[in-house]
């Protein structure tokens, strides 16, 4: 199977699963509608965050698919387990937004919740990164397989945060939470800026 | 990361929050059916009149990407941003078609709310573009910086209609979502008259 | 606007409608699981007629488009138009898997209603390939003037039968329904055919 | 119409119906949040199965689309079919993820319908792949007929495991959920195997 085909199917799950979110934004229908509005601030919280890491692994997912050669049969199923965490994600994040006001061991619950299946997903993502590394035929000859390697090293030190984020989320979900935000655009800062580089990126599909 | 993805994904995002919107169309189970088919039609209109929004948002975004030469992080980081609060459309929607009928503070709170996040939705496109003017190596050559500036100003034009719009959303929130309605149609005749020259459009992608 | 563009965006709202079709099956709850699996045949039946119906359109929408140069605005609008009945479908679907078991008025009342919504689906994309017709700059150099014009009379016909389904609706809904079907059937296996010639359906897009 | 409209259509079914599976993911709402979490595991379990299901199905479409060299009325019609049933799946899904852990008469009725519509899926696939075999100036001139239609063989047997799974649900509902997942890594493992071959899957699409 070609590589266009798995990026294409890719694209469609990973725009869907983002656009999905939307739906666990609704009024509790108590009140008026303005404390309605007011009284959903975490499903917000947890909106923005989540569209921002589904933002954030795709532009990642892009940056693995283009330094791919070939895809094997490895490559595949890793791809499928991680988008099965992608498009998972609507569920914490559900979560979240319903449990993080009740305050008290359900919040906590909740924040460690979201941040292992990030952490799953993470995983994931770092495991089809790996095995592109090892099995060197699949990366594009302009790829070197050492920087490859050396990139999921910095890949490791993000996949070790959410642990910690899980554990944070038992003393203070809501400081957990602003955690997932700041690596959210910790990581739109750092990883796309090494693929933006001129005439390469002018992208004809 | 090329343009081509870029395009890709957004266009998946605004494919499924425009179809996303047909989920608020739900009947209220009272009365016959004939009645609650003619009750719906604050539904009706608030899906008449997102569904132009985003239609009108998508053709916009297309100009504004076909005239970018590369894409540098800052402008993913917008397109994000921009496709956060167009995903979110669905939501305001929701909560006018549920509210405008209540009349009274409600329905104007509803309205309200909904051209707030239209607005949100305006700037964050304007930041992009405006993103994209100030870099000018981001645009195409064939592209003139200079009316691209200006084109941001009849941009400018119709962003400064939204806050009015949640004003008279507080005098009368149904001349509002009209003024929504007109607000769409004037879009369709305006912006997309430009884009239309013949051979360049024949598209071959 | 490139028509590839068009195309692009038409296909995933096509798709995404399709598939929300599902989200109209669900179970009562009331009774054991077969009875209630058997029970819902009209939410089955309306779910097949749905599917072949956005399945048909889709594939004439892609008959016009390949005849087309290029696209205007009026295009763009009649389009957008399309499309808005295009994702209204999972709805009055729904509809008729609510009510026509419930026989009566309520029952053809539901079955009418889904009718009239083809009808005004079947209007804008006649509207949209009659356009096309009239300006014949918009048409491939390829495409015969007169014979487009032609193949939009017999689109008509088609046009034609929804009204009567209206009507036979109020006479018997399940009649009228099976009705539906056939014309469906009826579509998949006249309109495709013509194109379908060899190599030029090969389609390296 | 050509084949690459018919992939990309059929891609952008298959993302959105594999992401709608993440919609039968929900909360109960009684006792503690971990209480939830944990009781929802049918619906994991469900969930799992699915979504690799329907990656699988969405692998050996694009083997059979890649041998074909263009596509007539009988394809189209099929392939319409394949989809009315893949875009089925969340359906039974969420049936398996409701009454599974109901136990009795109800679980086994539940998994015996999901293997149910599987077979129906699988049949419909055959149909199309059968359909290619027979009229082979539907074949890409690269494809072997009799290998392919070894190939469908193959399948065959795949397609026999289904009915034998209706019969196990009967027995034993979990043990027939583990074959539907065994199944699935088999083709996995299996299917993709034969499509991966260097330089032709460098796809360029």
């Amino acid at each position: 199977m070609g590589k266009a085909r798995l990026e294409a199917f890719s694209d469609g799950v990973f725009a869907v699963a983002i656009t999905l979110l939307v739906l666990d934004l609704h009024l509790s229908g108590r009140g008026t509608l303005t404390n309605q509005l007011w009284a959903e601030w975490p499903q917000y919280a947890a909106y923005v965050v989540s569209f921002m890491v589904i933002g954030i692994i795709w532009v990642n997912h892009h940056g693995l698919v283009e330094k791919l050669r070939r895809v094997d049969r490895w490559t595949l199923f890793l791809n499928l387990l991680l988008l099965m965490f992608v498009v998972l994600i609507p569920f914490p994040t559900s979560v979240v937004a319903q449990y993080l006001r009740h305050g008290g061991w359900n919040a906590k619950v909740a924040v460690a919740f979201y941040n292992g299946v990030m952490e799953a997903m993470g995983l994931a993502f770092s495991g089809m990164y790996a095995w592109a590394g090892r099995r060197e035929e699949l990366l594009h000859e302009s790829v070197d397989p050492a920087q490859h390697r050396s990139s999921l090293r910095q890949f490791g030190i993000g996949a070790a945060a959410y642990p910690v984020l899980v554990l944070v989320a038992f003393l203070n979900p809501a400081v957990a939470l602003v955690g997932d935000f700041v690596l959210a655009v910790f990581y739109v800062f750092d990883w796309t800026a090494a693929r933006v580089t001129g005439p390469a990126s002018e992208g004809v599909e």
